[in-house]
């Protein structure tokens, strides 16, 4: 059970957005303009740095919905998510984007833990200021994400069709702020 | 210097919302709403959890300005915000207040460091559910601003009378995105 009254059976943050609005607009809109709006980083490539810091922050419902939504914009046959969980080095990805997934999971960490030389290494491989920006920002707003989420206990779904569904509605909808319940 | 190309001697988080102000927007309008618009947590209540939020996760500029903000709206002559950087259980602060910031401490941790137990302490001592939503939520989202300034290397000032100027304008203005530069 979430640790304040929000709606029951309502997963993860539409629960807790449900309970307040007026902080849930700006974090819905935050996450439309940095997952879905104009970047020179893919929409699938957004999700998947999503995915990968909210697995490393141990966040169920945040890693397995925005799993869901990465495996949707990959439209993969073979499984590049999976494979950036287990072992990000060694997954069928860029290396330009396995250094930015490199800046994400520093960001993950500390902001003081990723280096000049980490930055250089992103840019060597082709990443320029904005992809280093909307790395670093997806990064920390899920270290934000994540907390809000677990830190108040909200439901977290354990069936993997739920979260296939959700993943395909993200994509579908992007971040739309739910109904307020009544 | 930053790791990407902000305009230079703008500090902190206000020299990335000049280069991105489509996110910076959102990040501006979610701290108005967190720190300043309607909540049961007075206003200097709610900087001191950001203060401390940002002390733990060592980040400067952050911890430096909402420290700043908090003392203006403390009015204080004990020091009560350089009391709870050195020991917070031990500052002049009422117990129902150091039960919510030791939730801001756990979460700065993890989320799911937050017990039921840590909740239920904050209960008893009179905190009820927009506290405790309040405090877990500006305590997340510190953890984004924190990782958004430090890993994007931003100019972090070391001189006190700036921070001083800069907490009295969030106190006076609020939240105002700057203006894009040029």
């Amino acid at each position: 059970m979430a640790h304040i009254n929000v709606p029951e059976g309502v997963p993860g943050i539409r629960s807790l957005v449900m309970f307040r609005p007026e902080t849930g607009k700006h974090l819905y809109q935050l996450a439309q303009v940095l997952l879905r709006d104009d970047s020179p980083l893919t929409q699938a490539e957004r999700e998947l740095i999503a995915a990968y810091v909210s697995h490393r922050n141990n966040c169920m419902f945040c890693r397995n919905s925005h799993a869901a939504a990465a495996r949707c914009l990959y439209h993969e046959a073979a499984p590049v998510v999976d494979a950036v969980f287990l072992d990000m080095q060694q997954a069928p990805v860029s290396e330009k984007l396995k250094a930015l997934l490199n800046i994400a999971g520093k960001v993950q960490v500390s902001g003081k833990a990723v280096t000049a030389e980490d930055i250089e290494a992103a840019r060597q491989l082709g990443a320029g200021d904005r992809e280093i920006h909307d790395t670093v920002l997806i990064a920390a707003a899920f270290c934000m994400f994540n907390r809000y989420v677990d830190g108040l206990a909200s439901f977290t779904p354990t069936n993997a069709d739920e979260y296939a569904e959700m993943g395909k509605r993200m994509v579908e909808k992007g971040y739309v702020l739910p109904d307020r319940p009544r």
